[in-house]
């Protein structure tokens, strides 16, 4: 029997926290989707550890932060710790800075191991039914047949593997040779999240470029048995001659310690396999002179050189695409890199589900590129920061980390991220006569051509930034007097979302507006209708979402137009959809989402926020008709007398 | 082969949300206990559906709410129509009123099927994995053999029964019969939980005893499909002449309608069974008129006479006990009952775990019959007010439901249910002088005897009432600089906690004082030691929890008495056991514990905590060798040389 040949829209390689986001994505989107793995089961410990707002905030919105916030180690404070001026071979604590991470969303900067996160995924997909991770499973080789490459239907990408049983992986080795079979999988699209080794990026032939340093650290997640008074702090911590170290709480009992040990030079051989457990912690004792620090349980420990490497392309053709350490490597001091990695393909997939569920038109797909390498650009270089300050000695900035820490707080935290313009972000412009030279340099527009078909009108919403993730505030279901954040109601299910900031609609003529919106959003010709299949219910492609700015006991819910809250023979009107702004009143006090976003609360605004929760355009109510242009450029119309 | 003989702790017979709690705290206690329900399956919809703040607290110590809590409707306003004075024909809405049961505790009222609840206890059981629900279970006699219910290692109970194998159940009468296998369980206890119509009190031959009314009204759980505005919020609607519906919204789409039938007189036959959900709805439709109300989906729907009635006695000789509707019955409206049954078995079980495991001594368990029948009083007296207002008409009452509800909103929440005084809360007294007749007269106190060996001192903590629940407020772990809630130190895992608020200790008189209690507590002779087996840590019968008042950064972890975080040799010291309260510096705001609770921020106090969170002795810092008379009391000391 030859090796069975089957078809599938994607196919991830490697089912690392990358990989996993990828498949929850494939399985809300209902792809026909593949994960493989060529390992036996998920990582058990160690390895990456650390969890930011923003990776929080898209964890939740598929409905996974509540049990992972629960479990992990909430990261509040941080403090700095230096040689005592008054003898240097003491340590003596020199500065408390609080994290704040949580002035940025709804989270803390929390520590867990990453198998911790992977096991969520893993019961997430069971729980979905639609992709399973598949294990042991051996790759052969890929194949990337261009001249299909164009043709959205095509299946380009040939990927031969071998599978073992994983039960019969520790049996003998004819035994397992046996339970290998072959098989080929014809692809629409290919995720390569195989890790800094990629077995994927060797096969596409790309080169990971950047620096190898001659610094070693040794890391080791430990319960610590010590009278260091921070051991449950993470600390900062640089001694006079012995070196630095760095520790991170976590769940349970247990801290990590990122030990640095001495640098060797001028390509001398760092022999990393003489470094043990002991060497680890003795190493950290001493940087912690006068505290003692010792251990009895060790969970893991590891060894790295400094470096930061990254590739210069991030797919090939538009249909095999690389993620996560595939394609950005780097030292694991700031916690960062499984954020950026599950952060990668989390901008990617929806993409890749909309036009394989055809919905989107292909060339969205070019956008992963250049949002994401963006991002890589300044991870290495902040890493570049982050590596000198653990390796020069009690530096001024050990000394004032707050200081430092700024530097790189918002960056690490995720939520700063912006961007476009590209196709699916119009640049922000403010005048018809602005100055477009700066988007002519940054190829966006084409020199000589005067202005973009479509740009948005950033002061409609001053801190609501286009190309940012829409930040989250407490806004109250009108038809049910709760409060909900926002983001609760972006989950990830692969909608846009159209958010009607309405205004102050107590007062008629912003009520006439409103009514005009709602009757173009109710015609036969209007975005909602177009790219939605006849089949399929109004919101289903598109949700649009109504939060007014007027006292919630002033409108009735019947008084809003029902294309706002579309009613359904079966199940009634849909009471999730409208919601007022915080104003003061009976209801209480909470959040005034209007004025964080700094929207008018007269007039409102409009904005569309892609399925990944970015901000993507912003206009006028009065302009809806711009929404359906600015679809009309990435969607694809669904109904024949469009 | 004739019936076996296996032998229990204890015996639950039946597996409702009452009998549930009961299971979790036997499975957290670890007890060989047996549950057992004759149904084949839980709830899968309709009956109770009402979560109130004290029963949230409690789910929440065995780990269960958050997931309840994000399923659930949110209950934030209740909305009283009436009829229009200008055409009685039509009902207005005529008061919006906040429930604000948030202010009581950290939760809302919420709307979420029994049977939703029932699954998270039988998930909980099952990952426990020592104690599971047995099903189809048919119970045939229980004998309580009197002589030797004294004995406290006696098994006085036999219980006989015959099991059905589930499976079975839908095949041939003779192959279920076949299947089937007698039992007789002897048990150290046994309760019941087995509802209105409960086997088990007709086996104790207790009586119940209250009224019945002639008031008859439907309930039913649809997706409504109607016009009227507050289809999601609670509403208190009553007509001029159709008669009331009370409105509960409920998780996903559905909503409780209570619908008020027409009065029977002078013992007329109410005829159930010709109601049907349509003429439900239809009697509802009628009320809300001009709304018009009607349906497609119906998830449950029941008929019920409103009635009150309790049961004299809740134990037998302290072997046998009742809780539940097993023991109170009345209408379904207040959304109060599951809460009242899930407290009662909150309450007795950890009593029968500590005499059970020799922790506690066997007149403990005197306490439930008391605590938990004055609940049940008042429980029905609520509810023949309640179901006055739903069947007198447009009243006073009901078109100011704030002023009504006032009158039964704590009560409902379950935060003002007061225990004692009785052997585990001694009285509260100020002055050896107090007046103590108060006390003779509810006979805690013999005449002519001066005064109690113990009393609280209520002053200390003015608003942590003695006998009920400590209420929680944010503190900050001072080792890990979080803020974490007072309740989340109080899992429900047997234990007693003993709270030292040991005030502003950068005093030194006052560190002083907190050294003393140190000392006395490292000593041999201290209640630590004399109640804790020596094969166990000393934080596993009583927990010694600090809570300071001093800035956090003025006082180091390790300038604390080690007894306060006990050092392990392979686990090194105990990071959560000590805390400090909100000082408004560096650490930034939350709630000022001390304030909230009414604590002298310099001198602190002694707060003693029972396992189920209910105060039970409050004392100076310098008294706490009270703590171990009160111990004394009630515990059993487990060295030799105590």
């Amino acid at each position: 029997m030859g090796p069975k040949t089957s078809y599938a829209d994607l196919v991830i390689i490697g089912a690392g926290p990358a990989g996993l986001m990828a498949a929850a994505w494939a399985s809300r989107l209902r792809l026909k989707a593949r994960i493989l793995d060529d390992k036996a089961d998920r990582v058990q410990n160690g390895r990456a550890d650390g969890l930011h707002v923003r990776t929080m905030e898209i964890l939740d919105s598929f409905g996974l932060a509540i049990s992972i916030e629960q479990e992990a180690y909430k990261l509040r404070e941080i403090c700095a710790w230096n040689p005592d001026p008054e003898d240097e071979n003491r340590i003596r604590r020199t500065q408390r800075v609080l994290s704040k991470e949580e002035e940025l969303g709804r989270y803390h900067q929390l520590g867990i191991h990453q198998g911790f996160i992977e096991q969520r995924f893993i019961s997430l997909l069971k729980k979905e039914g639609c992709v399973q991770v598949e294990r042991c499973i051996e790759t052969k080789s890929l194949e990337l047949d261009q001249a299909i490459a164009t043709d959205p239907h095509a299946y380009p990408v040939a990927l031969r593997l071998r599978r073992g049983d994983a039960a019969n992986k520790g049996s003998s080795p004819d035994a397992f040779a046996d339970s290998m079979q072959e098989e080929t999988i014809k692809s629409k699209y290919l995720l390569g999240t195989d890790g800094a080794h990629s077995w994927t990026r060797r096969q596409l032939g790309l080169k990971m470029t950047g620096d190898r340093t001659e610094k070693h650290f040794g890391v080791i997640d430990i319960i610590p048995i010590t009278d260091f008074p921070d051991a449950r702090i993470s600390c900062s911590i640089h001694s006079a001659k012995d070196g630095s170290v760095m520790t991170f709480p976590r769940e349970g009992r247990l801290v990590r310690f990122y030990v640095q040990f001495a640098e060797t030079s001028n390509g001398e051989e760092f022999d990393k396999s003489k470094i043990t457990p002991d060497m680890i912690v003795q190493t950290a004792s001493r940087i912690l002179s006068p505290y003692k620090l010792e251990y009895d349980y060790c969970d893991w420990w590891s060894v790295y050189t400094v470096g930061q490497q990254y590739a210069s392309n991030f797919d090939v053709d538009n249909r095999v695409f690389l993620a996560g350490d595939a394609v950005h490597t780097h030292s694991p001091t700031m916690g960062a890199g499984m954020n950026v990695s599950m952060q990668d393909t989390y901008n990617l997939v929806w993409k890749i589900g909309q036009v394989v569920n055809g919905i989107a038109q292909p060339r969205i797909l070019n956008t992963y590129n250049g949002e994401r390498q963006k991002v890589a650009a300044e991870l290495m270089e902040m890493d570049r920061r982050m590596s000198q300050f653990y390796c020069e000695g009690p530096s001024e900035d050990a000394h004032n980390y707050r200081k430092f820490r700024e530097e790189f707080r918002t960056f690490l935290s995720g939520v700063s991220v912006k961007y476009g313009p590209n196709i699916l972000v119009p640049p922000t412009l403010e005048k018809e006569d602005g100055d477009l030279t700066s988007h002519v340099q940054n190829g966006f527009l084409k020199e000589g051509k005067q202005r973009p078909k479509l740009w948005s009108k950033q002061s409609l919403a001053r801190n609501m930034i286009v190309g940012q993730r829409i930040p989250s505030h407490l806004v109250m279901n009108i038809a049910e007097a709760n409060t909900v954040h926002v983001h609760s109601m972006l989950k990830s299910d692969g909608r846009w979302r159209v958010l009607l900031l309405a205004g102050d609609i107590s007062q008629p003529a912003q009520m006439a507006r409103l009514k005009g919106v709602s009757d173009y959003l109710a015609s036969p010709s209007s975005f909602i209708h177009t790219y939605t299949p006849e089949s399929q219910k109004i919101d289903s492609i598109i949700e649009v979402l109504t939060i007014h700015a007027t006292p919630r006991d002033k409108v009735e819910f019947s008084d809003l137009p029902e294309i706002l809250h579309p009613f359904d023979p079966k199940l009634g009107h849909d009471y999730w959809k409208c919601f007022s702004n915080n104003n003061r009143g009976e209801e209480g006090e909470f959040s005034d989402a209007y004025e964080e976003w700094g929207v008018d609360k007269t007039r409102g605004c409009v904005a569309v926020v892609r399925p990944d929760q970015h901000v993507s355009y912003l206009c006028e109510l009065d302009e809806i008709e711009n929404v359906g242009k600015y679809f009309s450029q990435i969607l694809l119309p669904q109904r024949q007398d469009n």
